[in-house]
């Protein structure tokens, strides 16, 4: 995967940094690099639905996020990125201590790329895939405007 | 729709007053019937993305939890509930200070129910269409096991 | 639903004429309007996948160019549609002798449309939903060129 | 993946055989082991759509087909198979004289299984991700019924 801003690493993990919602949520950038963006997430109480696995919302929030910052990886200096859709499928309830997530760009585009991102819980101490997610993100020129997200 | 738990209402809020992550996130139950289910949720800053709009993982929890309630109001008294999947549509940035969303049941099955649900965001007063999502749900016999997900 | 392009009608009529795929399956127009699309199939032994009920692949394709077809009546002239991705849900089995799709934009964009398809089964001669897609579509300027399709 | 009929190369590719669609298409089977199935599909001018590229649907087909045999390798002896949704992202357009496509499962269950789909487009000799696609399967226990979609 080629990169366009040799200063990608620092773009990508400052628009990550700068979400609240990221951090009411807990989650933790991992690594990254072209084309790719890792997070972990310690899991807490509030993480759970109702029967005690971590909420499909939450999981939802680990793949949109990785999605859009893999293809982020990929940008131009000035672009922005907005997630068009996204579908998950749960594999396994998400319990335990730790979820990792990572999203990968399957095809980069000038503006609109494909990423999916796999979601691991850890169970007796083995990965074990819990969720998998493809996405569609669109590339915008720049700053956020009102009515944004179609005007691709 | 047809119910088959003349206690739907008490169970299904009570289901939903009792997942931490939907607290966390302050969703409150609107209302609900037959096959759907409506929330709102009073926005925070805390909700927000890196450019000041909604992040799409809370509305992908608000979609999640709608549609996975909406099924739940047909369930059958002992009957639990798991997403199996969905996918959503991001097609209006989300702003303002309130959200709505609605889940609604398409299919009802004895044991996978498909629903769709619809967010809006209030803009200039109007309610307009944010997003929308198509979601399989699994109806299960009992109480919570280990690595239930697909065990359908 | 507002058109740009005054000749809507003829120019939809006409792409969706064109299609050696739409032919070699047996689709017709029904209906169409602004940011609509609707599409008949009478039902012949080769829609069937091997259990007797009409194959996925032909509801996909019939859910695929309603929603296509739907965003393009919106669409300039001199404008070309590519489907970016959709999902459908099964929701029951598609049988007898006439399936009915209507394709219906949920947004539309200046160059992404999110438009939604719906299939009918004919059962005791009452119209059952039996599918269900959510779709996003892209508008490009132009005429097909090599590795358009994500080029938006 | 663990099988859990010895003969389940033979039963799966007898499913493959008796698909009328299948034929129709000219979908050929190229190999398959437990929990994958690969398929060929030497493209002819009637699967193209109105500007010379191959249609979304004869793409769904493969995937949708590619998906279900890759769950059906894992079935028991009697079980049927019924896809309960897919999503598919188209990332290049397809186009040549042959396209390959391989379903995998990601998930299997007792009753549920998740699989994948990839289709490659040979451009220039080399193999390029065309379209991919994420898919829930139905593993139903015996003959088709009437209304068995959503009876798992």
């Amino acid at each position: 995967m080629q990169i366009q801003d040799p200063q990608y690493r620092e773009r990508t993990l400052d628009a990550f940094a700068h979400q609240p919602w990221a951090e009411h949520l807990g989650m933790q950038a991992a690594d990254l690099g072209p084309g790719w963006f890792e997070i972990r997430l310690p899991l807490k109480p509030f993480h759970q639905q109702h029967d005690g696995i971590v909420h499909g919302g939450v999981l939802a929030t680990l793949a949109d996020t990785a999605v859009a910052l893999a293809a982020y990886t990929l940008a131009a200096k000035g672009q922005r990125i907005v997630t068009i859709e996204f579908k998950i499928n749960y594999l396994r309830p998400a319990q335990g201590s730790l979820l990792l997530c990572r999203g990968t760009v399957l095809r980069p585009g000038r503006t609109v790329t494909v990423s999916e991102a796999e979601i691991w819980t850890i169970v007796d101490g083995e990965r074990k895939l819990a969720s998998k997610a493809l996405a569609t993100i669109a590339l915008l020129p720049g700053p956020p405007e009102e009515d944004a997200a179609l005007r691709v």
